[in-house]
């Protein structure tokens, strides 16, 4: 749950399916730490019954522009996003936070886990794809006490791995979700608003025109 | 790479291999930290290239008699400790565990990653298995930026999940461990001298005592 607008919807979705959701959200050292503060809002909002704040140790994940000095790519165009995965790629992120996710899931006895992954505004990341997703709870459910013993099946939810951006803003809009409370930029300004350049800017941006709804951060 | 008996054995069993060895071991906040002092020891006695010590969140590892205060079990017939999963599981410590290796590994730009896990003497972790481990690796190779750009084929490498701990033992003291230099017990008492009755100290006993080898540890 980073505070961005696929987390949101995809934690206002597992509401509407009548879920008690815990929210886990990781700090990793993340240069749009302004997000933190974002996804509390949005956890506080949506009612969760608990939320948790995960530091990680960033120096495993060495080499992305999310996390070191690199410059993050500006105003790319819509095919230059999807034609290749980009610096901000953070070596194995979705491993390191579903396999949290798994071990919290098996502490608070709960079996299923959301995550906002979407396959088609990806920005080419390959963990956010359908047969990475399968593949890893294919892989949970040998590797934990109350799935090996049959007291549980871990199920993977992505409820948005098939929508557009257009169609996750207007899925978010329709559950409730407070778009003025996310954050979506790689690359805020000290006071924490987008730069309106970034890849996750540019996404956000086409996703609520295309859906033709106003974003409430009024960019 | 714990600095136990098992990750001792099969750091030197990569670089029997000819890798270079990048030593990952986790601070979980385990009642027996004093391995990460065995840990260190061993890495330095055996050449690593590199050792990173990594904080984990331990409040994602509820219920575990490893991170709270729950009694360690002690004095368990072999019977009784491979009878079924004791209270130190650690909910997918493994999983954690690997992603961290993963995430380091494709930092590193390396493919192979080394993990001393065990399906005879294991104590019934689900997460120790290796049906559990090649789901792991069906799902890495689905996971990282080097796997799906066909530059690296991620292997995960168990060198002793088939072995007994008495081969294990013989296998270290061919490799040239020095079993004086690890530290196997659960619950050491505040000197770090280890207890000899929980499960961990019953199975390097037997492991010992099977080999003919005199532990240099000394019980």
């Amino acid at each position: 749950m980073s505070g961005g607008l696929d987390s949101s919807t995809c934690l206002a979705a597992a509401g509407r399916e009548s879920f008690e959701c815990s929210a886990l959200t990781f700090d990793y050292g993340q240069r749009h730490r302004v997000e933190l503060q974002a996804a509390a809002r949005v956890a506080q909002s949506l009612c969760v019954a608990r939320h948790l704040v995960v530091r990680i140790d960033l120096r495993v994940f060495g080499h992305s522009a999310l996390t070191d000095d690199s410059a993050v790519p500006k105003g790319r165009s819509e095919a230059e996003i999807s034609a290749k995965i980009p610096v901000t790629y953070v070596p194995a992120r979705n491993t390191v936070f579903l396999s949290y996710a798994l071990a919290w899931a098996e502490t608070l006895e709960a079996s299923d886990i959301f995550i906002g992954v979407n396959a088609l505004d990806y920005s080419g990341y390959p963990d956010c794809r359908p047969e990475y997703i399968e593949a890893f709870e294919r892989m949970a459910n040998l590797a934990t006490k109350a799935a090996v013993e049959g007291r549980t099946r871990i199920k993977i939810h992505t409820p948005l791995i098939w929508l557009s951006k257009a169609e996750i803003v207007k899925l978010g809009r329709e559950l409730g979700v407070d778009f003025g409370l996310t954050h979506s930029c790689y690359d805020p300004d000290p006071a924490g608003r987008p730069c309106g350049a970034c890849d996750s800017c540019l996404l956000r941006k086409k996703g609520f025109a295309e859906a033709g709804i106003k974003d409430p951060l009024g960019f």
